[in-house]
């Protein structure tokens, strides 16, 4: 038995290959994939904006179904996500809850064909999830192509939306509306934000978000909130976002991932104003159980046919990346 | 009847008066004063480095007894402290759960002598408490030097050590080891910090704190640690402070309430290390309650015969500004 994948050999140099399936170790699975998302953090690895280990097989959005397991509480037959972390849990930072950060971590999607972990990526017809990775079922209300994304953008929003705290009743600014600020929209609502603000510049982006916010704006401008979440990652973003704080404010930041130059804090504006200011990066466990929960409660409120492209069946993954279709997510069926 | 208080007339000009005792409304009460204690705040007051109503009773720490009753909860006979604030309850920021902010706050020891609330300050033998203010008995376990700095300083630390959030096991630095800091370096303790590291360039402050540290440091050099308790206002302090954060870290800034240049923050380095920074300013109305608690546990561990000077009769509070006698905290004792 092998499996089909895309090896992934640098720039949009992509070869499709078979592999023998993995013997299973203790808490591990096998799943076959019925769906995987192109990640925009995929398209920056393959443009050569973000270094990423080569050969490999890219992608860590997917869902599936376990066609074998050696974890008791997940049995053969079960659709799946999973964690793109595969953590230690021991390690100072695991034991911190800092799961994320821990000190071993290996990550779907991202770790060298030669490694330990070759079949970690979901552009291929089977992903090995290892011992470390969260794996949560999905019911069948919620589409493959939604699905797919609980293991990064939704969970990734969960996160967000946990360190913005309670949100019942407050004004809530989501800074870039792109396939997270979407999600953010969606959430901030569900959790019961008595209104929710996107601001984008880009006005396709902002005409998808129509129907998941209360209110449209191009630019920050003099609008203030009592929470910000940035998803923009533009400098600009956020200074305006946190310039946006009302007095007891917090202002979320989870775009900012690539370098910027730093930005203008004053401490007494900050002090009096009982302002936060609080950084989140990737997601802990619970996150992508709250994803999948998100998704069945408040899923059907996103516009999921403007935010999906595809299906492309795997072996046009290449083109997908030469040529996208200018969809938030690509849909690739193995 | 009449209460005999410090009036405050600019500079270090203060005369002793005889003002007639207050008709009390529902909600008030009066105080009969067994000690104030002269705030920093106070000194820069009346140094020209602060603004304030004038004239004025100044003074916002003190302990006393009631002597009429006119609040259902609090009976005569009772020995009490109580909240600099009083507010509404009713307006946004109340509701909001940011009484400090109320749109109409009224500060004890920071009202005109000729507003409705003459007799609002501590350098008296009695305080006029007035509905909106929080009052909390104190027992008797607690001296009357300790208890004056409840509804003050350590109000103010037990809202610093509420927003560091859960410091069991975490390493713990107090940046600025004077009032404030002696205090949260005893709080950080009795919340279960691992370590706290006291951090003072002052040889005097710091060579007080050697019994409520793990350890002292002059400058923050290269420490890194879970919590920082910024409590300096020094610009380079904050600097620092923020510098000091491990991954997943928070700094609390309570210090900062003169203004500085701005000090630069990184988004990329905050988001991707999951940090916080967040600023504190007063209290609510819990943390003075949660004041007292701590006193009553935690007091003891207090250098209370470094920290206290005094004490000194009221008609001596002038000199006691001309001439500081280098306690952090002089008894006044009408």
């Amino acid at each position: 038995m092998t499996a089909r994948a895309q090896l992934w050999q640098g720039g949009l140099d992509f070869t499709l290959i078979d592999i023998p399936l993995p013997e299973l170790n203790t808490d591990e699975l096998l799943v076959e994939l019925t769906a995987a998302t192109i990640c925009g953090s995929d398209r920056h690895t393959v443009e050569g904006r973000r270094s990423s280990p080569c050969p490999s097989i890219l992608g860590h959005e997917g869902v599936g179904v376990v066609v074998a397991s050696r974890r008791a509480t997940v049995p053969v037959g079960t659709r799946v996500v999973f964690s793109v972390t595969a953590v230690c849990g021991t390690c100072a930072m695991c034991t911190r809850g800092l799961t994320a950060k821990c000190t071993t971590v290996m990550k779907a999607g991202h770790e060298e064909y030669s490694s330990p972990w070759p079949l970690s990526g979901t552009y291929a017809s089977h992903i090995h999830v290892v011992a470390g990775q969260e794996v949560v079922e999905v019911p069948d209300s919620v589409s493959d192509g939604a699905a797919s994304t609980a293991g990064c953008a939704v969970a990734t929003v969960m996160a967000v939306i946990e360190a913005a705290g309670d949100l019942s009743g407050k004004t809530v600014l989501v800074n870039g509306v792109g396939m997270l600020g979407l999600i953010a929209c969606a959430a901030a609502r569900g959790h019961g934000a008595a209104e929710v603000i996107g601001c984008d510049p880009n006005e396709s982006s902002s005409s998808i978000a129509h129907g998941v916010v209360d209110r449209l704006v191009r630019t920050v401008g003099d609008v203030k909130v009592d929470v910000v979440l940035e998803l923009s990652g533009a400098r600009q973003g956020v200074i305006d976002s946190v310039a946006a704080l009302k007095v007891g404010g917090i202002a979320v930041l989870a775009g900012s991932v690539t370098p910027t130059k730093p930005i203008n804090l004053d401490p007494e504006w900050l002090v009096r104003g009982w302002r936060t200011i609080t950084g989140v990066h990737n997601y802990e466990p619970r996150h992508i159980k709250q994803a999948v929960d998100f998704l069945v409660t408040f899923g059907s409120v996103l516009p999921w046919g403007r935010i999906l492209g595809g299906p492309i069946p795997l072996a046009d993954l290449p083109i997908a990346f030469a040529h996208p279709d200018g969809a938030m997510r690509t849909i690739v069926v193995p």
